[in-house]
């Protein structure tokens, strides 16, 4: 039995420019890095923006337990099968996994078995530095954030002014573009620094962020459990104490900007627009203020480009963004799909994961991602294998398949045929999964598939691949709907989820949700979508309850904005933003082989 | 007047093909990032090994001001003079700068006016992610040591062992290769887990960690203040308050390891060796016995990778890895000079830069780096310039001049020959020129001329080319010694540094300084060189001391050790490790100027 890491290194990859030309990528349109791993210029959107577009097929899963689904594998399985197999044009999109896990409890997350993403080592570990970009923007911002509070502190206004506004080589102030955005909304209209009254000049160089209300964390893409809670800032210099956190990368703002972006100017505009605290008298305070959104940027101007690579069987694959699926919306990029879609046009098919369970990833994939890209899915994937069920049904399989059944309906809701994969383990009874594809095809599954990529690769998967073919072919998109209208109150679209998604009888809120609800309606934020943040672990927000729970009262404790991204996040429970190590982290076995120079223990 | 940035926009690059190519570069031993970047195979260095070195030129400065020298101008300068005027294989070395002053005080680093490094932008950048890179081990590693704490503290020996070493799926258990050399270390010759004895099995699992003796620091490659002094593991889950600190990433011991490793095998061994802390003990606790360093140097694999650029003239440069001239030993690595002098072959040339003054990028140069590569310097470049010089004699250029004075002398204590090269500014005089030049070849310089470089690019430094071809081909390699035998006492390397360059009369030791000597000397570290941790703004320890500073006694405050990069440093005065942002830093003129998407504002 050969580990992931061993088959991985067995395939030989085709060179990523031949990959690349076969999609139709045109040589000036691709940035290699390395002889398997690219980028592709966002130029090609220009290219073929008249082209029609794919299928577009999301990737989901039942309720995640702790044997695991194998919903990646799935995705790329399947994409083995309709590419390598079934001679379709596909594109795999998928997300960059994080070195925390990776090196902390889950291991490598580049599929598994004969269905992999390759270079497995590369796409596990930097790929092409995109996580370590968002790691620097998001960073740059936090430094930004408390040292312009020590020097309002240090400094009196015209000293503030002058430094801000200092004169250039000839004597001359001027704004950077920055300052011309906040002096706009301060309603200044000036242009010239020496036409600014006392006044105004107060008004221009005090952001007075109140400290209590920093909402802003720095990031680092390792599980450090010790940066939880940290103080900062108590240096004799400083000294400015602070309370604060770091979290993981994923969970960075950043990341969800990144993937909910359409092109540079957009992204541009939503790193100014991320709201970091509010001033003493309750106005958002945002990175344009801070004069930082344009660094922010033109740090991410390589992360922006999708990440081409390949599968096993060498189809396709984008790697693109990552942002967590329980504070952000747990989806890869929109610019990768977008691409995607176009390069595989009429008749070829673009296979996206979303994280988590359906209730979660694909909820927001509907909700936010495609809300804000235009894109219309054409078939759901929804995952399941026979001892995840037995699992929700404490080892009864036909109580465990209510959570399937539930997934399936929600689905639904959005008018989008689903095909359920139920992923092969050689273990599995005939009568097992017999009952699980009739349960699916009674609650109203396009089609109950067997599938056995992990053990056999793509052509494992055709019987899923063809289900899904016919599924893309009898939809008519005009049937997709969202479950809410973005103009309902923010209430209002959080009991849409909590009930028709969760199966909650009743939503309350904290003291401390109502008021940030009225102070977002106040802001007007109140139009955005909105992002639940609660565990995967349940339909619910109460990891404890396993299959389909019911009749319960869903608590919504806070509501948090990420304004940049998009969207406002409901908390219903702990949110865990930084992973930790276990007492034998996975980096135990991650070492050079002394002679080969290969890499071992990545799994 | 064009800035840096426009000038290095408005240069049409070679593809990097090419300039690989035309350096003898095989298409296989190149990884292509973009068209403009690649990065080494270290293959090479097999191929290549019976081939000839070319000369070795270190460019070093006189004590730097306020003002700057313009020491990597004068490098690039240079390169471009003697490879695409003088019609020499040359290759030029130089480190990658740190995003924290980019974005902070001081900007860009890639040289200037005619002489660049190009693309400047993704110089000045993510480069090809290796930054990250030494971020993500360094903090891997600072994450395992308190979680390990964490765990010894909240486990018995033996559920420690039963994590440390769990069966896997067939029921077996085994150590993984850092654990083995653990139980060497402990002098246990077994190989099954199953034969430990409950003793053996507790002193495996008990790394015992004094809190209080941990020196090794987070990293994060942004200059951010307020995380110079905070306190980690504050979670309730935690609750395990420690004070500590970040650092920036070039701080890191990590990129001074990566800098000076021969190869692979070296980084890993070195990785291993970083002691972290002693044990309640004392006795040293390093990365190995953490389980770690495998890991850090897969995150490392594609760093040790030097990555080829270009000069604003086409010609090549290496640049690789970017360790502090203060706590670390401030040179590029070992690995791009030794690939570069192979790659340029017999009378082609090498110029490797060293990080601020000579009185320290120059020292370590030849004390540490030359002494771990075993390569032999030809020449050195010496950098100064008129106004630098003013500066250092109070207004008075010949009075600062004793400065250059000091620096000639030290180059010569090694035995090398030295080329000053008179950075030229427009309003330098004719007469302070001459001065300068007569001074020099007073001194003892080789030569010294003036050089227009930055005006003018290559052809403005042909002089000072044809200086450096001179020098080297009059020299006779034995000429070259060390400073100090390696076998000497730790004090006894300190004073002949602090004596012989610095031109102090005593030396005296803190009462820690005296401790930390006789520890290092029991552990059997005092056979390390010397890496003396001081200001760069004075010749002695103190910053206020412009010239040539004598009859000063150097106090030793403290004596630290990087056991894996394999050096001591002594402390000399408080050491900036994390720098601040100014009230106005260099990231509000960043920006994407919208329409043509190009970065504004780096300078």
């Amino acid at each position: 039995m050969l580990s992931d890491l061993e088959i991985a290194q067995s395939c030989k990859p085709i060179l990523i420019e031949e990959i690349a030309k076969q999609l139709g990528v045109l040589p000036d349109e691709l940035e290699l890095y390395g002889k398997y791993k690219a980028k592709l210029q966002l130029e090609i959107m220009d290219r073929l923006q008249d082209k029609p577009d794919g299928f577009y097929v999301d990737v989901t899963a039942i309720t995640p337990t702790p044997l695991g689904e194998g919903k990646t594998t799935t995705t790329v399985g399947l994409s083995q099968a309709l590419g390598a197999h079934l001679h379709k044009k596909v594109v795999t999109c998928i997300r960059q996994p994080s070195q925390g896990p990776t090196f902390g409890i889950k291991g490598g997350a580049a599929g598994g078995g004969y269905s992999q993403v390759v270079p497995m080592e590369d796409f596990n570990l930097h790929l092409t530095g995109d996580m370590h970009a968002v790691t620097a923007a998001n960073n740059l911002l936090a430094a930004a954030i408390d040292v312009r509070m020590l020097h309002e502190k240090n400094q009196d206004d015209l000293r503030l002014f002058n430094h801000l506004c200092s004169p250039d080589k000839n004597g001359k102030r001027y704004f950077s573009k920055s300052m011309l955005i906040r002096l706009k909304k301060l309603g200044i209209n000036k242009t010239d620094p020496g036409e600014l009254t006392a006044n105004e000049i107060k008004r221009f160089v005090r952001l007075d962020l109140d400290p209590d209300s920093i909402t802003w964390r720095r990031v680092i893409d390792t599980s450090d459990r010790f940066l939880r809670e940290i103080t900062v800032g108590q240096g004799v210099k400083e000294n400015m104490p602070r309370e604060t956190a770091f979290d993981i990368t994923p969970a960075s703002e950043v990341m969800a900007i990144l993937a909910l972006s359409s092109d540079l100017t957009d992204l541009r505009s939503r790193l100014g627009n991320i709201v970091v605290g509010v001033n003493y008298g309750g106005e958002p305070i945002t990175a344009e203020d801070l004069g930082v959104a344009g660094a922010m940027t033109v740090l991410l101007k390589d992360a922006i480009k999708p990440n081409l690579l390949q599968t096993l069987e060498g189809t396709p694959v984008l790697v693109h963004t990552g942002p967590f699926a329980n504070i952000a919306h747990g989806n890869s990029s929109i610019i990768a799909d977008k691409i995607a879609l176009k390069l595989v046009g009429k008749n070829g098919y673009v296979i996206t994961e979303s994280g988590f369970g359906a209730d979660i990833g694909m909820e927001k994939f509907f909700d936010i991602k495609c809300r804000y890209s235009g894109l219309t899915p054409n078939a759901v994937v929804l995952v399941a294998t026979v001892r995840a069920l037995k699992f929700h049904g404490d080892g009864n399989l036909e109580k465990g398949c209510e959570n399937l059944i539930k997934h399936i309906e929600n689905c639904q809701k959005f008018g989008v045929p689903v095909v359920v994969a139920v992923n092969k383990f050689s273990e599995d009874s005939d009568a097992d999964v017999v009952l699980i594809k009739k349960v699916a095809l009674t609650s109203g599954a396009f089609a109950a598939v067997v599938s056995d990529h992990w053990g056999q690769g793509g052509i494992g998967a055709t019987d899923l691949a063809q289900a899904v073919i016919d599924a893309c072919a009898g939809f008519d998109q005009n049937a997709f709907k969202f479950l809410y209208d973005l103009k309902l109150g923010i209430k209002d679209k959080i009991e849409i989820i909590a009930k028709e998604i969760y199966g909650a009888k009743e939503v309350t809120y904290s003291e401390i949700a109502e008021r940030q609800i009225s102070i977002y309606t106040d802001q007007g934020f109140d139009e955005l979508p909105v992002c639940m943040a609660k565990t995967q672990l349940s339909i619910s927000h109460d990891p404890s309850l396993k299959g389909a729970p019911k009749n319960f009262v869903l608590p919504v404790r806070e509501v948090r904005s990420s304004v940049g991204a998009g969207f406002l996040f409901p908390v219903l429970g702990e949110i865990m933003t930084m992973p930790g190590l276990p007492t034998r982290p996975a980096f135990y076995d991650v070492d050079l082989d002394s002679e080969s120079e290969k890499i071992t223990g990545l799994f």
